[in-house]
This record gives structure tokens, sequence and C-alpha cells, in this order.
């Protein structure tokens, strides 16, 4: 199959056509007409599979050569699956055991074969259920310091590193997405943009903001030209699979070499969603453990981050930024602490940057979150993300004075309680 | 010549093998036996000739596989030819006329012919021998906020942008001298440094200087890492030549992506270090002009380039970042103009900061200046050096709150009277 023009798997032709590479065909197990096939991509922008054989589910991901939900107008160059394979493979090394495991890769097919997570869900899901997952904050926030740290010059070669940067600046297009659709088009009327009724007033008052779209285009700066690491590109909870025992990340398709907070910015603002969503479900008692519970994890998942970014900087920092060589002998190591505070700083800084915007975009621009959209009653759905909106301008806007995590619980909370106006 | 294998030219073989590329042969003109070669290469990388014929002069400048200054045991690739090439193309496109024509490149032989420039010399000597150049300040101004300004996601397309990125993020070897020689080995005792005696106590006090340590890896890591525009790499007062007419930019063999105020920050530190060395020739009555003249150069390029680059951002901002689509149906483009002030405001502070590392670097690390090496008294020349270094660790340590050129104008007045202490 592999030399063959890419064409798009069926139902129908994929066990033929799957069943002639012979590792898969082992793997799978019984004779491929007996193995049951299911299409179930959810996505915007592939094709899954679940094939279930005599030995093993595997699951087979392709990708198409347009964005699925719009269909051939909105063509999306293939390649986008050649990133993911290759961002799969530094994951696990760098973080064993958070990423699927990987049975096949063949780039002109842009198809990926690896394995069924069961019974995992999507987190987005799990949370818009009200089910509190026990170890999200800690195996999450252990994901992002490994991966984080380990893709970056305090930890890489150098060689190896800017080898890496080329071969991902090639991931142009889908880079270009989130530069549009997240930094840019949720601040002025852009045509793919939509909002829920109810929320034109806030939106035209955003619009005019002159201080958050100056912050808005900073960080888009950031996003477009700090090549600090390796990061996931689009880490929101509908990017993660959970069980209560095991959270596995997946779909890294947006992996490019960008700032180290992006990917925290990104879920943390996810999780206050989430926990502005809970007011739609109103008179449901077991919501207010559910806001407590997001409100810990947001906590949870930043502190297990830095702290494990700074263990990893106390005794994995063999790369060429902030040598042990410059440091070690002298000031009993207080000097590479400073630079570690510094560090940490300015990632906690660029974290609340990009969450804010993250919050927009989902509201503002083009790809909404089940949080909010699964709200029937229009009037709640405007009112919490009209909280989430005011939230998002806050953090992005205040980022170089914010404290602390307790003082946006705090803001968090009143604006939960607010009326719509 | 194109597919043979790399072989340096000498004084002898050079009529023959450039007279086989009939542009050139026609260029340069009249039998090759009649050309007059001589080789005047005194950098410390490269073979470069001067071809003189019947028609034309020009320059021939070829890399060896090793550091000539060191020789074989200091390998160093070939391909920093290509890269000296590709950057000397852009910076013709971006900024016409402020490098030599180009006639000829050869990739295999790391080889460029290139315009003779006459009767240029290299500013760095000029300003040694006092002559005060009424141009550069405007013409090196322009040139920089051209070059960077239409390098960047300012200007270019992204995905352009991003194929550039990835063309030079394999200009390693030469990054990886900047990034060791410049921004650490001065930092602690490295094998390559070199120091003037008579400076041991402050290069101690320095080396243990936590603040300053921290600073200057900062520097590093966002020389590392942050990608915006392509740089010349090494726009010292060595890479220019000039005559009272004209200035023209050589040698950008270290160019690739990084942050847009490193070439500012490291040709002011040059300039400021010029101004440190005019105490070396006490007894001179003109050198008291010459030090107000060079303190008028570093202010007319930083305001020359500054308002060359507002310009730019508001005639030619057609990239990626603080797209006009954003601002302009609003406040009358204030938010345009507030996001410009941002920019501006971190091009200041990272020049601040590249210019102290510079100065530090030329001081304490393996290449000196002439403008200090020539000053023949040891303890003058110590002492000049020793005001440098103390600039140097100002304007980087504090580079977030420095205010303005007048406020270090004092400051290097200031040190310029001080004995060595």
């Amino acid at each position: 199959m592999k030399d063959d023009a890419f064409e798009a798997l069926t139902v129908e032709t994929l066990p033929a056509r799957l069943s002639a590479i012979p590792e898969i065909a082992t793997r799978v197990g019984g004779a491929p007409s007996g193995w049951k096939v299911r299409e179930v991509g959810d996505g915007n922008l592939n094709l899954v599979f679940i094939v279930e054989g005599a030995k093993e589910t595997v699951i087979v991901k392709q990708a198409l050569p347009y964005v699925r939900l719009v269909g051939d107008s909105w063509p999306l160059p293939l390649k986008r699956s050649f990133f993911e394979y290759h961002a799969l493979t530094r994951q696990q090394a760098r973080a064993p055991g958070t990423v699927p495991a990987l049975h096949y890769f063949d780039e002109t097919q842009a198809l990926i074969v690896m394995e069924f997570l069961s019974p995992h869900i999507i987190l987005r899901r799990a949370l818009i259920e009200g089910r509190q997952l026990p170890k999200i904050g800690r195996d999450l926030g252990l994901f992002m310091a490994r991966t984080l740290f380990r893709g970056s010059d305090l930890s890489m070669k150098a060689s190896e590193r800017k080898a890496d940067l080329a071969l991902f600046a090639d991931n142009v297009e889908l880079c270009d997405i989130t530069e549009n659709l997240v930094f840019s088009d949720p601040y002025f009327e852009a045509p793919m943009n939509r909002h829920t009724p109810g929320l034109d007033g806030l939106v035209k008052e955003l619009r005019a903001d002159r201080d958050l779209k100056v912050a808005a285009q900073r960080m888009k700066h950031a996003f477009a030209t700090r090549a600090e690491t390796l990061v996931h590109g689009d880490l929101h909870s509908g990017s993660v699979m959970v069980t209560d025992d095991e959270t596995k990340v997946i779909d890294p398709e947006f992996a490019f070499y960008g700032p180290m907070a992006f990917d925290v910015g990104m879920l943390l603002a996810n999780y206050w969603m989430a926990y502005f969503a809970q007011r739609g479900h109103e008179g449901d008692e077991s919501r207010n453990a559910m806001r407590a519970y997001l409100l810990g994890v947001v906590d949870e998942t930043w502190h297990v981050f830095r702290d494990e970014f700074a263990r990893l900087w106390r005794t994995e920092r063999n790369g060429i930024l902030y040598q042990a060589a410059l440091y070690e002998d002298q000031d009993d190591g207080l000097a590479a602490e400073q630079a570690l505070n510094h560090v940490i700083h300015d990632l906690w800084t660029d974290m609340l940057g990009f969450a804010g915007i993250e919050m927009h975009r989902r509201i503002l621009g083009l790809a909404h979150n089940a949080d909010f959209e699964e709200i029937a009653d229009e009037t709640l759905h405007a009112t919490c993300e009209a909280a989430a909106l005011k939230f998002g301008r806050h953090v992005t806007v205040n980022r170089n004075t914010i404290q602390s995590l307790a003082e946006l619980d705090a803001l968090a909370q009143a604006l939960d309680q607010r009326k719509l106006s």
C-alpha cells in the first residue's frame, strides 16, 4: 500500500488494504473478512476507524486532503499526519506511556495505526457529564513538564533541536489555522466567527478594547516567533482520553516549535471554561462539588507542572541554556535557582496570556466548546459564556501583574454569580 | 568547476579555475594569465582574494572546512558559504544597495564572487584611526530597520518565512560559536578565554555576579529560541566597509532567524567600545571630538532605526502580526500605535541586553577588538576595558529599567574618567 497514490479508506475497503501490511494483519489477527470496522471520527479533520480482529482491536487514523467538516473547499495537506506521527514518537520518548502506542505509519496514505484505548472516553465529555477524574491534574502536569522541558534547548543537543525545528517548520498550514482562528479572528468581525445571541453588547465591547487587542497580538507574536520547544499545539480537553486510572494525550497534528507555555495555557483555559459551564446545569446540586473540583484541577495541574519542571531543571539541565558549568562552582547553586525563578515567572505570564485567548476563541470564533454548546437555555448559555469572556479578558490583559491562582479563583467565583448584562 | 569536489583556491590556481566560469571570465576580462591576484583574508575563517583583470576587479571569497586562524583541529562546515550567499541576496532585496553586488556562487566550492569595494575600508579601522564617518548612523540604522522588519512575520508571508527559517536552522555550527563564545564562555573560566593583565579582580567579580550571570543566560535563551527575523548575526564594526559617502555591510555567514534586536545591540556595543578605547590615545586632543562623535553615532543609529521601523510598521505591515484588519476600523489606529510602542519597548530592552554581552565577550572571551588590543600601554589598555566591562554589566542587568540614551551617555562619561581599580 505504501507506494500507491493516496486513497481515502472506507469501512468496506479497509480490511483488504490493511491486511496487505503483514505486521498489522498479524496484530489484528484472524481473517480480514471477519474484522469489524467502524468509522468513528467525530473531529473536524480526519477519518478514524476502529478495527476489531480476532486478536486485537486497533485505531486507524487517516488524514484527508481537506477539512472534513467543511469539505474540499477548505484544502488541508496530508502531511499533517507526518507531523502527528513524529510528535507522538517524541512525546512517547519524553513522557513514556502518556500517548497511544504506535503500530504503523504510512506517509503517502497519511495513515497511523495505533493502540485502541478502552474504556477511555474523551476528557471533555467526562467533564460535561460531571465526572471527577482523580488523576488528570497530576498526569497532565507531568506530561507537559516532561515533553516541554525535554524538547527544548534546556535538554536537547542544539543540533538535534535545530534539525527538529526545521522539520516541524513545514507544518505551516496547521500553524496558520491557529494563528488566524485563535489569535486574530475573535478580535474583529471575521467571516467564520459566530457567537451566542445575547452576547452582542459584550462582543462589541471586547472588539473595541484596545488593551485586549494589543495583548492578543502580543501573544500571537510570541506564538509565531518563539520556537522554544515542541508543543502539542492543540492540548484542550478534547485531545485527552481518560479513565479514573489513566490519562492519554492524542491528536498532536498541530505540533510545532513554539512557546513553552502555550499547551499549559490552552489546557487550563479549557478547565476554566468547564467551570463557567457548570452554571448551565443549574439545579443539579452535585455541580457545586464539580466547580470546586475544576478549580482544584487547575491548581494541581499548574503546581505539578511547575514542580516537575523545577525538578527536571535541577537534574536534567544538559542543554545549551543555563549550563551547569556556569553556575555550579559558585553561590551554592543560587544563580541557577534565580534563573529558574525567572523562567517560571515567564511561563506563568505566558500561560495566562494564552489561556485568555483560548477562552475567547472558543466563544467568539469558529470552533466552539461542547461544554457551552450543550447548554439548552439560550440566556443561560450566554450568561456562562459572558463570565468566561470577562475572565479571559482579565487574565490576558493583566498577565504581568497577576500573582496567584487564589486571586483568579476569587475572580472566577465572583463572575460565576453575575447576571448577564 | 561546479561538480568537482571542494578544493581550496590559491593565488596560483585561481586564474585557471575561475576563468572556466564564462560569466566571470567575461566580467574580469582579458587573459587570465594577466589577472593580478592577491590573497587578503585578514579574518579568522576564510580565504579572500582580490582579482584584478583587464575590465573589472572582483572579490573571491572561499570558505575553508576549518577555522583558518586555528587550523584543521577546529573544523567548520563549508555550508556557511551557502548561508552567507542566501543572507546577502535577502539583504540586497530588503535594503537595496547596502551589500556588495553578487556575481557568482558555487555551493560545492563554497565560493562567492562579488563586487570589489574601493576605496572602502573596514569601519573598525576607520574608527581606530579617529575618522568621523558622516553617514554610518543613518545608513546602518536604515539597513537594520529594513532587513529586520522585512525578514519578519510583520512583513513576510508566513509560509515563506517558515521555509526560510527551516533553511537557516541548518546553520548550526555558526550559531553554536555565538552561543558558546558570546553568551557563556565570558562568564566562567572557559579554556579559550583570555583577558588583559590588570583586570583579574574585576573579572573575578563579574564571574561571581549572580544577576549578571542570570541576565546573560536570559539573553542566550532569547538568542537561541526567538526566531523573529533573519539577523545578520555578526554585525560589528569589522563587518562594515565605509567611505565618507557609502556604507556597505559584509560577511553575514552567521545569519539565522533570531531576535530582532541582536544586530542592533551588537553594533551599538562596538560603538561604545570604540568610545571607551579613545582614552588609549590620551594626549591626542582630537579624541574628545571623537568621543562626542561616537556617542552621537549611537544616538543617531538608534533613532534612525526606531523611526524607520515605525515608518515600515505604518506602511508595510502586511504579515500575520498586528494585522491592519484588526485595528484600522477603530480608534483612529491608536491600537496599532500602542502595539508598536510595546514592540519598540521590547527592541530597546533586548538591544541593551545584547549590547552588554557583546562588550563582555570582546574583553573576557576568545575574540578581542583591535580598538582595545592596539593600545600599547598595558595599564591604559586595562583601564579602557574595565570601563567597558562595567558599562556592559550595567546595561545588561538593568535593561528593563533604563529609560534613555542620555542616561547612558552620563554613565559612559563618568566611567571614562575613572582610574583602574
